[in-house]
């Protein structure tokens, strides 16, 4: 039995396979009506995320399954008094999988170790989302045919949008693939990130020019840039603007880029710009939908089997995240894993974060 | 592809094919079993409605479709911070048919013209509910097999209550149509009910007496009266009781009467006349679910168009309304139409109110 | 028609048949998959019990059924000015069955009586839980192969808690069983359940102790004991470790005792128990799955008919509970039972307490 945690849970053999699948049900949806036929999916969502609750439960529908919902003060009820652990094994009995959205980061793993069904993270704080990514590189594949020697630009907060670290990483495992990184000094990547790219030896640079940017671009990913970002007000003012994506700039861009955007948009791409044909956006929602049938599919009828991880370790010791479920889990104990290269680093093999010290 | 916002949308010989679709239904309920087999209807509630949600979700199901449900927290953390442009879009990804209840006048329009898929007007705050009138339609038309030469009673607060103004609009296109309408003084029709009846020259007379008009009755439609209407509590006090229907006035009432409620009742009809054979309110529940079903189906197979509408004028004004989308919806652009024979007179899109001057 | 408000509305031939109709459906799934195929359940949960509510749906949906669901919010709305009646009423419109939990005592009976449609009390406040009651009895039944001649441990706060009264209502009718009720003294079971037991001539012992009863249980019952249940709170530190159920008091039981809990748990059962073939509480859930399927299909398909009761008493009195749904429901009249043997003795028909004097 397997769950989905994290985009590299998967290998990009098993997200070829996925996007093949997701490909075949676009064009042959009639075979894929009943493969889910009296199996259940539980939405979890102790934490509001409509948009991503509905494609999950959608994407059930589509297969014929059946979906039970639990939400808003229901999920509270839920929460109250509970652990995640006996939750997850409670739900165990009356679904077949579960799709589960948490504010604490690890959670969705919390779940995982005690559920005896499969378990899919749609978000643990602001840890992972793997199905956003699953979407967005789905979106790529089939705007561009390929994701090898394509130049991606991201744009707006790259310091705290967990779906743009979550896509560097998954693209950073594809021969290539160059980075630009489009934002505000303020908002730059996090250092951990610029590192891992540096040590992998994938191109990037920074910029804080879209304009610059935009004419070698094969793909534009476009995040929201919030104003609570900001210490200094009048920065935030003087940049707001150079980040929003007009007609006017898209005449930069070369006539085949795509635009992607995990929504929801504020004001960072005007509508004028929907009609573009390189407006991807909404057919992303449509893949993302596509990628959640496949990935159901996978977990609750593939034969693969997770990668053995490696022991966990305890050491007797916190997670240094203050948002981390092992801080909150009743009768859960941290544990940690040594990081390659990094003399006596532990990182909690729930949210990733450093052990403390 | 076609959307229901107003009840006048629908030209009255559609009305009756609908209704000759929801007879059908009754007789035949084995042949729509499956009509909806792989759709989705996504009831998007921003706005609670217990009973309309659930009449619309009941429907879909005993089509064989299937429900994707927005309501209550979930529903604020859509509206936060996306358009109902992009909500709507997005959820077309998911669903085959949307059905929205929104608290912003006009709301439902918004959403048509960005869905991909059919609208249904669940209810756009004090300015439209179609479908309710599609049960008191459904309702007087198979308790009395016509729409032609009835006297309908419309009792209780006909100032506010948008169902009455509604239903008047839906019968005043039946020829012989009369109307009696009882009603404190202070909740009398608004004058432009009163002015577009005259003007069809439609008979109708107005009276504070519920005793005087139930012997003339061949329907009586209740609606409640709220205290909050009135300015003079005494004035309230001295009316309540003589629009509460009981089982003594029903003395009065033609054997053959029909009475309705869009409920829900609070004391308004006495729980007493419920046995009564002319009591019709929960008739009209069950007719309310069998006219949604017939509507899915128009909407999802039916061939029909919208009638072309008169073009958008754009006037560089706004709307009067306070509850207007128009005032709300980011980057939507007041738009209006002119008024057959009120010169420069220009009427919103959206919410039907005056242009401000 | 018939519904289920109270364990005691169906004989022991009545529980025998449903028990032996949900081991059916656990040998035979594929019997069972569309059994309710065209039907909808509608879950009315006016106060939050999301285990019990993914339980309701989770059957029907096995059982090929559609749901309906209303909750959080979404209740208070439709609790908001209109009687239970009404809405029991009219959801009788739209479902095919009713599964209705709420925080008022004897509100599923006021439910009942006006719906057209089944109604199962999934929780009427502290009164009444009789499907936790089935999900308990299968669990034994399945466990030992039978009722009879069984020792029975109940653990933990026997005097608040209703499901401990309403397992022992349902054992007394077994020959042979007998009970240890475990707990402090400030939580002993009420005077009203003591007194039944003597009557019945049913042998029980009362004792503080988990250590000495463990050794002779056949069942032990776990419950939670809350904190604010204590005056004294240097007690309620002295007490609450001796009723955590641990490893090392598991060493003092029978290697074939079952252990149960209706969850969810806080603390009171360690989870390294979890592990123990002797901990039945995750059966216990999906046991309460499989009874809750046998008695949608008993109740929407069984032929068996309630009991006659015993008239209603109008006796002018009010119901001295104040959570009884008699003094919140709009129209409703109190009524009552005599008490066999107890001389002007009247109990309210809704909630069972002693009617004003």
């Amino acid at each position: 039995m397997r769950s989905l945690l994290d985009i590299l849970d998967f290998s990009t053999d098993e997200l070829s396979s996925l996007m093949n699948r997701a490909n075949d049900m676009i064009s042959h949806p009639e075979f894929y009506r009943h493969v889910c036929d009296g199996r259940q999916l539980a939405t979890l969502f102790f934490e509001p995320s409509t948009r991503t609750r509905l494609s999950f439960e959608s994407a059930m529908l589509a297969l014929g399954g059946r979906v039970l919902t639990v939400t808003g003060s229901d999920s509270s009820s839920m929460a109250k008094g509970e652990s995640l652990a006996d939750t997850a094994r409670t739900v165990s009995c009356y679904a077949d999988i579960i799709a589960m959205r948490h504010p604490l980061e690890g959670a969705a793993r919390v779940a995982a170790e005690s559920a005896t069904i499969p378990v899919i993270n749609a978000g643990d704080g602001g840890h992972c989302h793997p199905t956003q990514t699953l979407a967005d590189l789905f979106t790529i594949y089939r705007e561009k045919g390929t994701f090898e020697n394509l130049t991606v630009g991201l744009c707006g907060d790259l310091m705290y949008g967990r779906t743009v670290h979550s896509l560097i990483a998954a693209l950073s495992r594809y021969p290539g693939v160059n980075f630009i990184l489009i934002s505000p000094v303020e908002l730059q990547i996090p250092d951990y990130v610029r590192f891992s790219l540096l040590e992998k030896g994938i191109p990037f640079e920074e910029t804080t020019s879209l304009e610059d940017a935009l004419p070698r671009l094969d793909i534009l990913y476009m995040t929201r840039i919030q104003q609570e970002r900001f210490d200094d007000h009048s920065l935030y003012l003087a940049l707001k603007d150079s980040y929003i994506l007009t007609p006017n700039k898209m005449t930069l861009a070369h006539p085949e880029m795509a635009i992607l955007h995990p929504l929801p948009r504020v004001n960072e791409i005007s509508p004028d710009i929907d009609k573009d044909p390189r407006a991807c956006y909404f057919k992303q929602v449509y893949n993302g939908k596509m990628m959640r049938m496949a990935l159901i599919i996978e977990l609750l009828f593939g034969k693969s089997q997770p990668q053995p991880g490696t022991p966990p370790l305890y050491l007797n010791r916190l997670c240094s995240n203050p948002h981390c479920v092992t801080r909150f889990e009743y009768g859960l104990i941290p544990s940690f894993y040594a990081v390659k290269g990094e003399k006596d680093t532990y990182r909690c093999r729930y949210c990733d974060h450093l052990a403390e010290t």
